[in-house]
């Protein structure tokens, strides 16, 4: 079987942590991970200054479809990808398309801005909390929340939670055992 | 009062997430980190393939005194960790002035081949306990050992734990309380 893939959208921004979380454990899954620069291929400072080089430009992989597309949080970052018309025409493709589509922090901001499922069940940093219940999203505290297709989740914290979920979803169950131990992560998830 | 400064060590290979969660979670903590590429400021290709860009070389600062020094893991970038003369010499720098000497994962075998604390309590990667024991140190399966001066802890899913301890060692409890709530950490620390 062809492995599963993934595309992570890297802007200007973004919380490192919830990023290279992602990306890592996603990869320890066993899944293909693309990380994709918003703005092309130059290297990006995230929130707390650390500087990652995106392996690809965004533009250069924004026809191609994957099983999952995932929007690393970051107050600076999300702003970014909820107002990039490039960013919802890639949500709007892979809902559609029946893909996953996952985002954490305040980055489910850009569900709303991008009219992704509009009121299905999400989560969020609680600093869009109100914005995403007045758009009308329905909102639980948990860790993360799956609703059909669409995977959220609330911050640096929950990251683990989150990747190892879309392990679950992409992969299988069994996958997660395999992949916790060696990451020394002993937390329910 | 000045703040308190941190030196993180970059080498090919290290894990990725052991090194991101530990500089973020420390500038949160209002500690100044230099994060400083063991072979000079090229960017550094770590153990998942993501690419982060050191801010100095470590050859720029070797002679500077930080508050902690951190070693992050993965299996090559601790190797070469525990190989370096001069991760050594700023180890032995480091632990005379009685500064924090923290590693997390594989790299608390760096401690044992530049022979730091030797006999002292530390925890590691399952992967390195038997060479720690052999080499005589005390082995607990805590997610954080501390030992004096010595802070050591386990892999990628303890390193929100560990950074956390490091804030509280260096700044305090109240500091760490500060922290949790915007990462959305909700686990016990």
């Amino acid at each position: 079987m062809a492995p599963k893939t993934a595309l992570v959208i890297l802007s200007g921004g973004a919380e490192e942590m919830e990023t290279v979380i992602t990306v890592d454990v996603l990869r320890r899954g066993g899944i293909e991970v693309t990380l994709a620069g918003l703005t092309g291929k130059a290297p990006v400072t995230c929130s707390r200054k650390i500087v990652i080089e995106p392996e690809v430009a965004l533009s250069d992989v924004a026809t191609k479809l994957y099983d999952v597309v995932v929007l690393p949080g970051g107050l600076q970052g999300s702003e970014a990808l909820a107002t990039s018309p490039e960013v919802g025409k890639i949500l709007h493709t892979h809902y559609e398309k029946q893909s996953i589509v996952a985002a954490i922090c305040a980055a489910p901001k850009a569900l709303k801005t991008h009219s992704i499922a509009p009121g299905c069940l999400v989560t969020s940093h609680p600093c869009v909390k109100d914005l995403l219940i007045d758009a009308g999203y329905k909102y639980t505290e948990e860790k993360v929340a799956v609703s059909g297709k669409v995977v959220t989740s609330r911050g640096p914290g929950t990251t683990f939670d989150f990747a190892l979920k879309l392990v679950e979803l992409l992969v299988g169950p069994e996958k997660v055992k395999e992949v916790v131990g060696p990451m020394m992560w002993s937390h329910e998830t």
